[in-house]
């Protein structure tokens, strides 16, 4: 397999988790988004959306959408799971996944940003503002979420979660801790998100997290 | 069931097409987003994002996210499947449907939109420009999708799709009906998208998606 990736991307740092928790080999291929390789035709021509990540299969398929592609190494490559086997608990890390990747990321990636700057044309305050707006209202609300999870949990006997769902990461971890890493580089306040934190810290220590980490990629820059 | 949903929520949308698809019946309870009733205590303290849509099943669970509802009711409800059997086919189905939830909605939703208007102080014609740049781009991608899959389908020796994925409905489609519903609310210009707008006329012209319609709800307002 071939995933086209940029270090920096979220959306590519969370399929380099999964993949690394599957235990799969792949060929790194970098597209350079501040270059804006991903628009060139050789790259938009085969991947629809013109985005990062994307995924090559053996036969040549390109799947696109780090959400629809971890779910696709999941099915593909059951263990470990990264969603659990019940369909509530499925809803749940999904919701929790999707907090990350449909409230908060879309809103501060960098097409979003050179557009505020850009067409816009905020200042680099108002810019950071809106960053960590969004970055914050939507960590506040996974952190409610997680809350109200862990009253569940305890209402059915189940043990608290040591990861966002129980002790082993899923998808949702694979979305938290790209953002969380985002969030520090723009310096957004993570006070008073106890559980959220928690469960960074806890993700952020496995094999598989580090391995996945932008520092570790071959076009990583400082 | 009880669906917490507001008429003109692209996501609540989805999933009113879902729940009729699967021939589900459910209580609606409407909540008035411009009137900020899903900030209200009673009403953010059960659902951690404080946000519609929202199904409480019942034993009182209250599932959150539109995607990950969609998936649980195709988990709980497999019949008629709104994913294909195939893991391929799957992860382009949920791709499709994930232009249109992380790459287009949330940048046009409501809070964002009131953003622009109210912190950043753009004017209605810069407002309109933004929701039009998301949306235009977002169906772009979600053409060339559609026509690198016609291909893919072609070579597989796969009939074309007459819907976004194949003859009958998926969660591309739950997901691509809101999308132009908004679009046009906007005047959002959807020349030259020959392949989605088929998709949309064929999955439009369903008794489900007619059910599901902004028209069709409780709380609706002209």
């Amino acid at each position: 397999m071939k995933l086209f990736n940029y270090f920096r991307s979220s959306a590519s740092y969370r399929v380099r988790i999964a993949l690394a928790l599957k235990g799969l080999s792949y060929d790194y291929v970098p597209v350079h988004l501040v270059r804006a390789e991903h628009r060139e035709p050789a790259y938009a021509g085969r991947v629809g959306d013109a985005l990062v990540p994307a995924l090559e299969l053996e036969d040549g398929t390109a799947l696109t959408q780090s959400m629809a592609i971890i779910e696709y190494l999941d099915e593909t490559h059951p263990a470990p799971p990264l969603l659990p086997a019940d369909a509530p608990g499925r809803a749940r890390v999904r919701a929790l996944a999707q907090i990350v990747a449909c409230e908060i990321h879309p809103l501060n990636n960098l097409r979003v940003l050179q557009y505020l700057t850009q067409t816009l044309q905020v200042d680099e305050a108002a810019k950071t503002a809106w960053y960590r707006h969004w970055a914050r209202g939507g960590l506040e609300a996974f952190e409610r979420q997680l809350g109200l999870l862990a009253g569940e949990r305890a209402a059915a006997g189940l043990p608290p979660s040591r990861l966002c769902w129980g002790d082993t990461p899923t998808l949702a971890d694979c979305c938290l801790v790209p953002q969380v890493f985002n969030a520090q580089r723009f310096q957004v306040s993570l006070d008073g998100l106890p559980l959220t934190m928690a469960a960074w810290q806890a993700a952020s220590a496995l094999p598989a997290f580090q391995a996945a980490h932008p520092s570790a990629c071959p076009d990583h820059e400082a």
